[in-house]
């Protein structure tokens, strides 16, 4: 950053026309998206910048700075604080994403909400709306294990939920090979409607790869497992895994009857996490 | 924007290396910004959007684009959030800043979080860091209207703490005029004390000019004014007025003793409103 924390903006100088700039944001409330009680103040700092990096990942942009607002509610000590800041710039400094800013205030409730801002090749951000008919279907990792985790609360699927990874370098990995992309945060169906919405397409799937102990159920309408879903063309090669992670293809884009998903053959309720409708 | 709503990131490209991009982020949360009862929803709209423009506004930036974040509680039903959106959305085509993405949620009370980016040629974004001994100190406006409105809650002072209006033609005529500037969101003692630190001097003011009715404490530390505190060398002009809004000499930047005011040569306290402290 040209100016960091401490005016009134922050100041970034691009670094010309050839790359473009991907934004997103992402809040994270207690109660909401996490409870005190089991999540420590570092797993809250990463899982609040984890959330919008997974999203730049999903664009195959590489992630630049962020801009942190967060409101404290009186049971926040130093300590607390100090150790949410720890988690979260770990994070940021693994991934290269510079904190620029932020605001901070005081609430009922923990709350705070993170701006990512990453930069691709102009013109090569990843999109949903770019799958067409005859596209193979893809998702990186095991999917169910956040909700599994969420449910038991042992295990390494709990520890999936609370640590979530971003798929960054699999996101630059996909730039150039993906048709369409997004993260699943919501889980498979719901996201996957979407994906094919955008792009005003349907999908055929089987059953998607499992997390080791989760069900069918949690695998495809779970929510914050935060891996990839996206789609390629049918010359385009994947590989079948990357940086240990797998990619499975699980179906293929159909034309018409924009967002509808059949798993097996069969019509796919859309079930999974939506804050628009809760 | 290259990608507005409805992706994982909104993406810009930016016009190329002859523009700064300067990014703010506020966060707005009833009972600690607002009241649902005293506060219409277009009201907490525009002042969602209002703090993040005269952020903007105080580093002479033109707006391009903003994000937001907000989640709302149960009692928020859909007439109230269409008001709320109308609020931020009129000032947003008013000021031309185009909504390109944001986050949506659910929590015990409403919550929101704007993002502005704003676009200003290399290297002119004025900052807090730039005033030098001898520079005059200067206000925008007439202070202490918002404190007296959240008192009373009549009259042209509530209008004020109920609408405030980002100054942002003034800050574009600032740029190249004025040595350093910050946008008067909490309090002029606390402001001030803010500049001076950053551009470690210290400051002789009198009395800035006051709201009508407005006591000289709430012109010293009320908050929210929204006006633009800013100094300029002494052989730059600044206009008696801009756009109607008067533009005031309170005093002198002085070396040394950083951060320290006198008000009529007598120590002035620091006691604005300081959410890090609160």
């Amino acid at each position: 950053m040209a100016l960091g924390i401490g005016d009134d903006c922050a100041v970034f100088r691009p670094r010309g026309k050839r790359e473009e700039l991907v934004f997103t944001t992402d809040m994270l409330i207690e109660d909401v998206h996490f409870r005190r009680e089991t999540h420590t103040p570092a797993q809250v700092g990463h899982k609040a910048l984890a959330r919008g990096l997974s999203d730049v990942a999903a664009m195959g942009a590489e992630p630049r700075f962020c801009l942190l607002s967060a409101a404290f509610p009186e049971w926040a000590d130093d300590r607390w604080k100090d150790r949410f800041f720890d988690g979260l710039l770990a994070l940021a400094r693994e991934t290269g994403t510079e904190l620029a800013g932020g605001d901070l205030s005081h609430a009922a409730v923990m709350t705070c909400d993170i701006v990512v801002c990453g930069a691709a090749k102009a013109g090569s951000a990843l999109r949903r709306s770019g799958a067409r008919s005859g596209d193979g279907i893809y998702v990186s990792g095991m999917l169910g294990g956040s909700a599994l985790g969420l449910a038991t609360k042992k295990g390494a699927a709990w520890k999936r939920h609370l640590r979530p990874e971003p798929r960054l370098a699999l996101g630059r990995y996909l730039r150039g090979r993906a048709s369409a992309a997004m993260d699943l945060s919501d889980g498979l169906s719901l996201d996957l409607n979407r994906l094919c919405i955008a792009s005003k397409v349907s999908a055929d799937i089987a059953a998607p790869p499992i997390f080791r102990g989760a069900s069918l159920e949690q695998a495809l309408h779970g929510g914050e497992d935060y891996e990839l879903l996206f789609t390629a063309r049918p010359n385009v090669r994947i590989a079948a895994s990357f940086g240990g992670v797998p990619l499975t293809r699980i179906g293929t884009i159909r034309r018409g009857n924009a967002g509808r998903i059949r798993l097996d053959s069969q019509p796919l309720d859309i079930n999974g996490y939506d804050h628009f409708s809760s």
